[in-house]
């Protein structure tokens, strides 16, 4: 690979509130040649909304537009389409960030555009402040503590998987729960583990909201819902404050 | 609680590289009245190493003392103590910020001054990035798309207890290895998934180092190693790069 070639960069700009991205993660949107970003085909761009303040005026940006509710095989056109068109600014010695809500590698949809980039180019992930840690952060739920084993669980897993992984990890955090809801609500009162539950929505952004088991059993759930289940005989016991 | 009251902030400062601290974690540190740092009983502290640069030369500092290897009564003892020490700072109106590696909230000793002090204190956690994400993004290795399901596995856990974890998700974080290892190295043998194991050491220090399973096999670990078992059939599937 010849050395004009530029490095994609893969930048966590974590959860929604602006401070919680690192110092990396400014330093390396300061000196980007070209900023791209995921946004909805309708509405403003979350990632950006979060980045805005740390991204230079006349950086050049690259929008890449992912449909609402895609099915997985359209999202990874646009993703191929959108690391096709970075690759032509990397060859021409470009270094390029992506904002990745979060962290990068966990959940993100950048691995698919890394996936694309990574046989061909330098790249580099810079690790952001992932929802999990957000969630335990406003939560007040320590999350693992000596032996604890900790499991992150999609809600989309049917019934079994996730009364499996209810009783095999003492913290369990709970992701994407949306229309899940309703589902692994009745799931954690049958395993009577409904006592053990804090859930966050929206973590750290403008509509972020707090409920207990109680409250979220009545509601709709966004998307952007984290559960967390601790066990009681998990090291990182709930503190009542 | 009087509004004179202080605030205990536990400041996540990430894995490390000093640049992986948040913004919120850097403000939190020019503020504080008090800034709080655990150490070993021998040598410097690895916490305040990595927040050195970002720590005011006026500000009073209030070592924690660690003896190395402590059973845990004995180190429970020590943070009950700086617990009690810190409250009477918080008393006084002073906010207290205390250093965490990686994240407060993730397997951090920072648990235990927290456990004692948020019945009576305002406590404030600014997330860190962990051990966790930090090995993801070093080893270039996705943790975690659509629904796969995402493990830590602390390496004290038993045999049973840890070829159990490693079917039940696609991807495995095994921490805390050290005195563990050759007990963990035989049995992912024995389950034939070493091909699908990376391992880092020392993430994000000086001392970091990255093997593959075979090197690995023929060397001891230290405590501050992790691996990442990601199984063929995750979605993260690893990039040949």
């Amino acid at each position: 690979m010849p050395h004009t070639t530029g490095t994609c960069f893969g930048v966590g700009i974590g959860p929604g509130d602006p401070d919680l991205i690192t110092l990396k993660g400014v330093a390396i949107l300061q000196s980007a040649d070209l900023i791209a970003w995921p946004a909805p085909d309708e509405g403003p761009s979350l990632a950006r909304a979060i980045a805005a303040p740390h991204i230079p005026a006349a950086t050049p940006e690259y929008p890449i537009i992912v449909p609402m509710r895609p099915d997985p095989a359209m999202a990874e056109a646009v993703f191929k389409r959108a690391a096709s068109d970075l690759a032509g600014h990397l060859r021409q010695g470009k270094n390029v960030a992506v904002l990745c809500e979060g962290d990068p590698f966990f959940y993100g949809s950048f691995i698919s555009i890394y996936t694309h980039l990574a046989p061909n180019f330098s790249c580099q992930i810079i690790p952001g402040i992932s929802s999990l840690h957000c969630a335990s952060a406003l939560l007040k739920q320590p999350l693992g503590q000596r032996n604890d084993r900790v499991s992150v669980i999609p809600a989309g897993l049917d019934n079994s998987q996730l009364a499996h992984m209810f009783q095999q990890a003492e913290c369990c955090a709970i992701i994407k729960l949306g229309r899940h809801w309703p589902r692994v609500r009745d799931l954690l009162r049958e395993q009577k583990l409904d006592p053990y539950v804090q859930i966050i929505c929206h973590a750290s952004h403008d509509r972020e909201r707090i409920l207990d088991f109680k409250t979220a059993a009545m509601m709709e759930l966004p998307y952007f819902s984290i559960l967390l289940l601790v066990r009681p005989d998990s090291k990182s016991v709930p503190i009542e404050s």
